[in-house]
């Protein structure tokens, strides 16, 4: 059976999104410097059918965190489309092509039949809580590991509940000083470093999650 | 010149701190544990005057960061002794030959004459701020580093009146939960990644900040 992962993009001072969270501004004021380092890669370019862009650890990195993926979670917020009931014109925010090609489901309070996207990627809406959802995104997985996408709240959940085995952070050397933080009301695992990747931008730490 | 430093340890959700600081626990409750990793090395163990101890990248650290340094700031709570007009029998938590060996400036509201213990460390308090501490902390160090000791307050004031030029970060892979935080309220400097010595138990960073 696959791990139960998460990768995710984190300010020095510990946020994963800045204040002021909107349906225009979802990562928050700022977030989006969490995610910058990600853009220029040649992994990240390749993964949307572009040429060029630099070969770098952080390129690696990417490469690495989209592969071996056979589900995705993720939170209502995350896919989008505003609170609640659904408007079904809202397919998400990443066009026809979605970058996933696996099976995601959609954590919401709100039913919505499945929605098939081209490229393999399929959103099925969980209505019944996290622990169903991750039996049903292992199901899927088969052999692949699992990926809690995110949001902050999301990851808290599967951290509190015990559910995740690996914790990947790309720690960013920038402060935002307000906003929603990653780290906070999650219990107290233990953490074993599994690896470190060193590069100018941002430092990537590779954790295990010990219960 | 030298530069103006700080290392310390923080948790994966960064504090330096635990709850409940007090007298009797004065990194608060669990705020040991960030410090666990310094312990067993030969280089701490070599600076008491022991032998033995593991000659690990963290030993490496921990001779690296006492090294090079011409004096010391640190906040009242650090020195210890208690709040308000000082019990002169309060000659500070390190016994008569303190690890530091210079000369050592202490942020108090409440006058003291120096004192002057063993090995060349020598305790000033200062009455008037931290520019003043600055000023005489680096005519004390000559060519020599001035180190930021602590506590988290102290550091905090030099980070945002942009005094700091290096930040080492201790990152232990533990969550506290609450206590101090490190790197709130400081504006918002600018950090570039001068290292990372990747260790199995603790990340150490260290960051240039600019201004």
């Amino acid at each position: 059976m696959g791990q139960v992962t998460c990768q995710i993009s984190v300010s020095l001072d510990g946020y994963v999104a800045g204040p002021n969270q909107s349906l225009e501004n979802p990562i928050g004021e700022g977030g989006m410097r969490l995610h910058e380092w990600v853009f220029p890669t040649a992994g990240w370019r390749s993964m949307q059918g572009l040429d060029g862009g630099e070969a770098t650890p952080d390129s690696e990195v990417v490469t690495e965190m989209m592969s071996g993926k056979g589900a995705y979670i993720m939170g209502r917020n995350m896919f989008g489309g505003g609170p609640g009931p659904w408007d079904e014109s809202w397919t998400g925010w990443w066009g026809d092509n979605p970058p996933y090609h696996v099976p995601v489901f959609v954590l919401t309070s709100h039913p919505r039949e499945p929605l098939t996207r081209q490229g393999g990627t399929t959103f099925t809406f969980v209505t019944d809580g996290i622990d169903s959802a991750l039996a049903q995104a292992r199901a899927a997985a088969g052999e692949g590991d699992v990926a809690v996408a995110g949001g902050a709240s999301t990851v808290r959940q599967f951290l509190r509940a015990g559910h995740l085995d690996e914790l990947y952070l790309h720690l960013v050397p920038i402060l935002l000083g307000s906003g929603e933080r990653l780290l906070e009301d999650v219990g107290d695992p233990r953490f074993e470093l599994l690896k470190v990747v060193d590069s100018p931008t941002v430092t990537h730490l590779k954790y295990r999650v010990v219960r």
